[in-house]
């Protein structure tokens, strides 16, 4: 039994992360998806809160035929504990799923490989890209899974962004 | 759609928790399970890491036939605050459940209604008694649903808590 | 001009409290009172939120005669720093009074003179016997300043309390 | 009963914070005022400690003819527990008063009303335009009441400044 | 080249540490000594400083002939951080020397051989043996080396000890 | 006895510092090093662990001959509580050398002297320039006491540095 850990901010959750998690479920058993900075919301570059991003994760994978393990991650704010707290959080894992160079050294200093998988249309398929859509008003649905759409539907996202992102 | 919420510590998860989660799937369409003091472990009261409790919960749960969030919740230490903290890791929730006399009362200042399902064989039935007979070497395995007793095993859980419990 | 500190808990407020105060008020000309332990709430030793605390104090304070500051003060948890942490916390002050042991060491390392104010009737007049009082449904007002009693009925403080204070 | 609530950091508090807070003590019976980022000091852009700030408010404010809580209240770096974090700090409110993008929808997520008054001459009514002032020698002392004044005067809060704003 | 390490909290630092650091200079080349719960100070079961701890350790050892590297170590508050936590503030270490149940099993568990020394007289030469003294006015500097003795009456650490164990 | 403070972050210790160090062995009879932002590291401003700098300092200063304590002291993030959290940590001292301003007004409103020690050849001899000539493949080991090199040679510190600093 292989189960494989990726982590992200998710902020919000996006094709990107989509197409890199439905590979590395042809790749393991079980997958763990850490949603970090997960006591981070109300902001222009973390807006959502931690459930709110498991809920998009959850809803968006419904189909992908493979246990899940959404798990919140807070930050710890000292790198050289970071892996420790993770795995504190998180059941046991043989592999993990990064393209942050932080993480990528982390780990590695652990002793436990990364693969960088890569992630194609990085421009347009980005957080930073899709959260200035929605404070600019331009569309951004077709980047993210319709879930995620509909959760941020729910939340009033897009009002909640463009609030937080009003000049004082 | 109703989702319901459901916290404890599951040091470890046993059979009472069990018979109290079966009853909630009757009653919600999804599960939501708090993991209480995510954070602690290696402690005689609190030996199991988060992400080992939820190892075990889900496991256990396999079979329930409704959706599960299982979710680790960190202490806040600020009573007045972890309504708040709860709901900002979890999807949104509709029932609360819990026997504990705070987390009604935390909830209830909220508004936020609780039901407290009764839990039968409490003596026996408790994360105290068995840990008490992991520390004293007698039988405790069936009080626990044998995917626990599956993870304390591949953990040494036995071997971890008889350890701390040691007199310097 | 002189300005005096004064430290407690107020969990709740009683006439002890106030008979102290009445006297320091005859000594200097301004008052500042810590309420300390600020972000704990909800627990069978710390019942009442900060801002309740800081409302009982300033209504049965009302007509003093003296001016007041009312400060919460949440606890620093490293002795060392915590009178730099109140200082930081308040307006300047020339006088401490208080009858609390530690407090007393911590301000004289400082080079703070502290004076130990008699409380008279200590036995009764302690937030322990009045907690101990509402949960068993003892007559407790007559400890306490009208105003307090007042704030207690609007919180529904005796409810909370009895409820966390049930055993589960 | 009406109380009110207004929060700034009030690094230093100015002539807009009078102006607005004269405003609102026409509308209310009891004005809370919490102090922002109570925990930062000696900083460029948080240069005095909360009992500075305290001291500058209430100072102003004495003439005001409205019953005032002035209350410190510390960052808690969780945008999703920040109402519940500043409710436990201060006496119960009705209303709220505050023009940040971030305060305003914290508190309509919380289903609080919030008002905003405007400040008017905001470009030199400013605590940023205050302090570069300060460090610059430029004349600062008309845009304060003249008790901010007096008490920066009495913490020699300008040399402060200065200092810290030196390049290393 | 091999260096140990060896954790305490040394309140006081006495005999027992000493004799068991004798003996691990015979077996390393550098010693580094975590002083543990550096962050507390001034309460009953930790009453001095990790300062006045360093300054006790360093002159009691000051002949030792081997080099020292005396860290003090905060808490962390989750056990499974801690030796990760340990590692960032210390050089690195090949052997770890503890007779502490916990330390021994979080070390083990991080795939860190364990020695534990066996301390003689454990009964009269602990630290709360040593604080109970000091309480009572019973002799107490036969069981630390001179130089914590002298450490102790320049800090007056007998009055403080006392003071603070003061009933309110 | 005369015991001098000096405090830095050393990311990573430099010939500046060494000789600044050098100076102060001339004027005092024992240093403090006081290894600031202790909890950080794996950053591109602060690549190395407390530890590491640790050893860097220690080995480096073999032969000063004047007794050292290397302490770690992790960031309070309060500034008017700093001075005091420095003094928990460390054996007493009479005099401070630092040159900068925070630093130096933060002791000066704790009465305690401060004197700043010209660097020369500040602009080369610098944190920030010896990390950006790590990132970029430049030459840096003339910057550094030969002991910094070996130890970031045994950290491959290098190698860390431009992993981290890779863009995502």
């Amino acid at each position: 039994m292989k189960r494989g850990f990726y982590i992200g901010r998710f902020q919000p959750y996006h094709n990107g992360h989509q197409s890199v998690l439905e590979h590395i479920a042809g790749e393991v058993d079980e997958i763990i998806i850490g949603v970090g900075s997960a006591q981070l919301s109300h902001l222009i570059d973390n807006p959502f809160t931690a459930g709110e991003r498991v809920l998009m994760i959850t809803r968006s994978l419904a189909d992908i035929g493979c246990p899940l393990y959404v798990i919140p991650i807070e930050d710890i704010k000292r790198n050289a504990l970071w892996v420790a707290h993770v795995r504190s959080m998180t059941p046991p894992f043989d592999a993990c799923y990064s393209s942050n160079p932080l993480v990528v050294q982390l780990f590695r200093e652990a002793g436990i490989g990364v693969q960088s998988p890569a992630m194609y249309e990085r421009e347009t398929l980005s957080g930073t890209e899709i959260r200035r859509r929605m404070i600019c008003g331009e569309p951004w649905k077709s980047l993210v899974p319709s879930p995620v759409a509909q959760v941020l539907k729910e939340i009033n996202g897009t009002g909640r962004l463009s609030q937080i992102a009003r000049d004082e």
